[in-house]
């Protein structure tokens, strides 16, 4: 069915480098009204494409209806929220400082500095969003925002799809009167396709959701060009969440119900997905477990995106039930079919987890692995052991989490995103939320790819030092026309 | 004479990482203005240091008094600098979102966020700047202002300075109650050393100022462990100046004067030396070589840092000349000594400069070289086959200027930091400095290493979702108790 997509070719590939370089000097110097009309657009051409849209993604995806209608509104959403902080402007981060002509030793000069968009962003469309982190996903739009033209390699999964948008996003140039070519879709099943992106010497940086082999790929191709270029490649999280004794004591039932749901949400298709539960084993655990398991027995069977994610779920999944000390607790009772993705969990001991590295990597699915804890200590040298995570949860009453402040400690050297009485999942798109930790659930975990900080991975601040006051960009002229927040001679006013 | 300081051994260095993690763990917790106190009391123990200080480093540098004593005071500057900048708080760039509990479909969660320090950083002394870019140098204490433990590898070329400095903070961590190991001295000749302190598994960030060659193998190390840590690595830059053609007709004089001492400051050791100059070739232009050259004839001959630096300075220059078109337009007449470093300008046609990648490269001492560009369409070609500069300078009226905007976007693309009618040395202390540019100038153009951004290289956002206010550190908390600036829902408040 998507044998009408071919692979760009190397001669393609520079092509679009050429047009979309040279829409960046132009694209770069629009303003903040204009590229708010365009994002703007952005969202009302993909709502007009309608049912169509929804039966595409739904066909490719195999995702359910109501779970791509909010994908597409939280697609929407973010491009209208790119669109207000643009228009707003204040994001620009400008900093003035005067001159003092007769300060000694010598004269001070005027200096004043803003962040300017840094080039072409090639960006890959995610399995596991084929609308909010794809063709018009956060990664794109945030590149749009930030002044960025955009190739998007459409992932091959769902190429019809990342088409209907692409040619929404193209109608909005068109009608926003943008420049021409600063967005642009290419179609690659083959690695070479992303490799030429990556490597093309006018790429100026990467923006990726997938897989840690894929993403640490386009990373290391991206650090050994002549000049290294930024990616920011989500890559890999198993979410551990640490479930405190007088908690569990109280609430396993709760608890168990809480993370059940949390495990199968979307078929565990999450990059939040709570693959780990840690916990010191008692007889609330053995409850909590139970009580997990006989939920994730009566869950039902979902369909995964495609065949690729559900033949890497089964073979991951049956990989970890047979690493020594894994016990299978509990799976899905529901009769399995083609693509199915089997909700599972099992438990493990601190000693047969802490010796086997394969035990701390992410099992792509509805699986979670309990951690039995003998105390303590064992609880901390396991959290010690994890590698960087998007997210790291502890469920404990308040004065338990206060007692277990080194715990907390522990966690927020390992994740981007520590939460308390909550699952992982759901990711609230607002200007405080952190969706990027420590290597390897992201290669950079100083930037966010949620949120409209995400707007900082693609530019870099450049200064201005004795421009007269009408050569100087609009953000830093003394009477300030924008109005935007400026830290002026260290006073942040607007 | 620096017998007396013996490599570290790969023991040791192991040993320094396991005190840098622990000291970690408290010291990530200091309140500002506990870090304020504590940078205040390293500026002091610098000038308690007294005249030994600066002896020292004259001594290992052959700098002259006054400006060994104007880096002191730069030194101590920024110490008192980032203690300002903690002890207010702002800079953790706070976010705060409340809960809606009753927001459909699903309630809003609290969401908070703010920068955290990333743990134990490893600074490479620089050659150049024995005391600013070194011990308690712009990456030392902006590292310590962030709350990162700092492990300094002194200079092998100012090795008894490096350990005057580094006893100072050592006192002033005492004196200020700081956590033990919070900063460390290593030594090593050997490039084994660096290597091992880069590649140890605690080190999550380094900052180095040197040579290409040494920042890009640094670079590579650090992005090829199984952990990629980021690099904040000052190599190469030459800074090109572009001398419009009214302006030089006007005063080609002046220009050739304010570039003559600009290029032989300081034995033209500066990163920010103007090694480049272009200009449309015209009678002004050789009016103005001319008189460049009778300065530079005129110009004393300076003693480099050291040896090595001299050596490769008369190697690189050689190397420059002897290109094909290259014509030597003037050199210093002083008689030249050891470790001297001889002022020499030349010029080279467009044809000639662009054919020849060499010329690209930066000659590390008081050298420049002025391309001759037939036209405007030249000019271009030429700023358009430059690789990234700290900065880029244009001298011309500002009627001039606005009528080559199209220049100027160009230079934009290439530099970090533009200047109009200014020679790019002289690099001001104060927020809107962007002292950092496109690649292979540093190794990460979207942050600075001047200035108190500086302090963002070593900090990541966290969220806190869902936390109790009992839970939260203090800058996130309802009532602001540091009256720091936050973006609460959205707007930015105290």
């Amino acid at each position: 069915m998507n044998m009408e997509f071919t692979d760009s070719t190397p001669e393609e590939i520079d092509a679009i480098l050429q047009k979309a370089q040279a829409a960046f000097m132009i694209y770069k110097n629009a303003d903040g009204k204009s590229k708010a009309k365009f994002l703007r657009s952005i969202a009302d051409e993909i709502e007009a494409l309608g049912t169509e849209l929804v039966t595409t993604a739904m066909r490719e995806t195999n995702l359910p209806e109501a779970r791509i209608v909010g994908e597409r509104g939280r697609t929407t959403g973010h491009c209208r929220m790119f669109a207000d902080l643009v228009e707003d402007g204040s994001w620009v981060d400008a900093r003035i400082d005067t001159a003092i002509a007769d300060r000694m030793p010598a004269p001070k000069p005027d200096i004043r500095k803003m962040l300017v968009p840094i080039g072409p962003i090639v960006v890959f469309g995610a399995a596991n969003f084929p609308l909010a982190y794809s063709t018009a996903g956060g990664d794109t739009i945030s590149a749009l925002a930030a002044g960025c033209p955009v190739i998007v390699k459409a992932h091959p999964a769902h190429p019809a799809t990342s088409n209907l948008v692409a040619k929404a996003i193209d109608r909005a140039a068109q009608k926003s009167g943008m420049t021409e070519n600063v967005f642009q879709h290419a179609h690659g099943k083959n690695f070479e396709v992303g490799k030429a992106l990556v490597e093309h010497p006018l790429t100026k940086g990467v923006g990726f959701t997938g897989s840690l082999a894929g993403g640490k790929a386009l990373f290391d191709l991206a650090q050994r060009r002549p000049e290294p270029i930024p990616v920011f490649a989500e890559m890999s999280s198993i979410n551990p969440v640490i479930l405190l004794p007088d908690s569990l004591s109280q609430q396993a039932e709760k608890t168990a119900e809480m993370l059940a749901a949390s495990i199968t949400l979307g078929v565990g298709q999450f990059c939040t997905n709570p693959g780990l539960i840690l916990a010191i084993d008692n007889h609330a655990l053995d409850l909590f477990i139970a009580s997990l398991s006989k939920r994730i027995e009566a869950s039902g069977v979902g369909t995964m995106l495609h065949e690729g994610i559900a033949t890497n779920y089964v073979a991951k999944l049956k990989q970890s039930l047979t690493q020594r000390g894994v016990k299978l607790e509990g799976k899905s009772s529901a009769v399995s079919e083609n693509v199915a993705g089997m909700p599972a969990v099992a438990s493990v001991t601190t000693s047969d987890f802490l010796t086997n590295e394969l035990l701390t990597e992410e099992v792509f699915g509805p699986y979670s692995l309990v951690v039995k804890c003998k105390d303590r200590h064992e609880l901390l040298r396991v959290i010690n052991h994890l590698k960087g995570q998007l997210t790291s949860s502890v469920i404990g009453q308040e004065n338990e989490v206060a007692q277990n402040s080194d715990l907390l400690e522990l966690l927020q050297e390992k994740a981007g995103r520590l939460i308390i009485n909550g699952v992982p999942t759901g990711v609230e798109v607002c200007p405080s939320m952190q969706h990027g930790g420590p290597y390897p659930s992201t290669t950079d975990s100083r930037f966010t790819s949620v949120g409209v900080d995400a707007i900082k991975r693609f530019v870099r601040p450049v200064s201005f030092q004795n421009f007269p006051q009408s050569l100087l960009p609009v953000e830093l002229k003394d009477e300030n026309p924008m109005n935007i927040w400026r830290l002026y001679n260290n006073e942040l006013k607007k």
